[in-house]
């Protein structure tokens, strides 16, 4: 079966290029082809250094070739495994992420790693229009996409608009909490995306090496009266998301 | 003047946090005070170090966390500069580089690197549905917003829609070109979207390390007949671009 990502050849434009293309090719060759499949680990460095028969620089290199493209990632203290298939995010339709990575096929999941009161900085005081120093709820949480830890959140939300929200279950879908259990009703979403490089503790979080670059996805979203009902920040590891959006014209 | 991006606070989750987190904070709110203005060259790192009484290895920390960030960004052999904000891209609108940058107060510009005809690899010739090898139209293309380069493109055409394109400049709009010329009209667009580590290749052109991160963005267009008249691959540096949708309940 044919990865949907096979649709967007990532390799690097065309020509000579250097020695370790091929073995990169190779490698890219058989994850496509589906001989190694999604979360196999790949043969250890020193054996596709004999394999190739070729300089160990030039094995790592084909390595971080393929890391940069999302198609291998690196546990630590164990090697290189094929990345599973990122998710697709349609920033214009209105499903939550339990929602659109279920119809992926998908097993999503949702651990609350921290909750509680925080004054709000310049910046969120802003957004929300309170004084600076109102205390907010922050809920830290860490998404899993089949048991692989792939963003970490941070959503702040105004507690007059949800007081006594963080005795609720958050495991799931906040959106949800929110309008069952407050009436708050979304009527716009603004989401702002920019890559990243991961920091420390991000990264750390999501298990992979400081630096890394990721997606931000920072979504606001506003009721009726144009309260801002949820401010969240999303760090994705890079090889988790792709963003899609079809344009038609209006016929 | 406060900048765009002042709306996304990229700081790090609050908490005790590394020393080097001071000294960031220190710069940042320099960058957003306008103290240091985009462009700025901020002092050495042996100027920083001494002025904030701290190991030089703290100083590189907060320097990196920065560059993470997108708020500063490394010239070879000369230091570390103040991002220029970034550019607003928004897939939900028609308008091309040259425009939205333009309608942003900034100055778009187009460099033809390469044109040529080229055989078209798997993946390509799926997507335009000839045979693999099939001759079609690849130019590379280097754009710049203010004179700094932001992105490398790769765009494929079917000499079959233009023949004879690769005679005409391709130095501003191609779109342009494509409808005034070919009478190619262009009535659906999809927008791909990864965060990358940008390769070699790519990195060399930009002025910037191999595995800084980037954003691939990966246009198809079609006219009313289903071909597509556009493949365009784009490696943007990741301080340069921030997406943004806005996604409101039709009233």
């Amino acid at each position: 079966m044919a990865r949907p990502d096979s649709m967007i050849p990532l390799a690097p434009p065309e020509g000579g290029g250097p020695h370790y293309i091929a073995l990169r090719d190779q490698i890219a060759t058989s994850i496509e082809a589906g001989q190694l499949a999604a979360g196999a680990k790949l043969p250890s460095e020193r054996q596709l250094q004999t394999g190739a028969g070729t300089a160990r620089g030039t094995v790592r290199e084909a390595l971080f070739q393929l890391e940069a493209e999302g198609l291998i990632y690196r546990r630590e203290r164990s090697g290189w495994y094929v990345s599973p298939p990122a998710v697709t995010y349609d920033p214009t339709r209105w499903s939550g992420f339990m929602t659109y990575v279920a119809e992926q096929g998908r097993r999503p999941a949702t651990r609350t790693v921290s909750k509680e009161s925080a004054p709000a900085t310049a910046a969120v005081s802003d957004i929300f229009r309170v004084a600076p120093g109102t205390l907010l709820y922050v809920i830290g949480r860490l998404r899993s996409i089949d048991g692989r830890p792939v963003l970490v959140e941070k959503i702040t939300v105004d507690p007059a608009l949800a007081p006594g929200l963080l005795d609720h279950s958050l495991d799931g879908s906040l959106t949800q909490v929110l309008t069952r259990e407050y009436g708050a009703t979304v009527i716009r979403n603004r989401v702002d995306m920019r890559p990243c490089a991961l920091i420390k503790t991000v990264a750390d979080e999501l298990g992979v090496k400081s630096g890394t670059p990721g997606l931000l996805v920072v979504r606001t979203s506003f009721d009726a009266g144009g309260r801002v009902v949820e401010y969240d920040q999303e760090y994705w590891r890079h090889d988790a998301i792709r963003v899609h959006v079809d344009l038609s014209v209006r016929g």
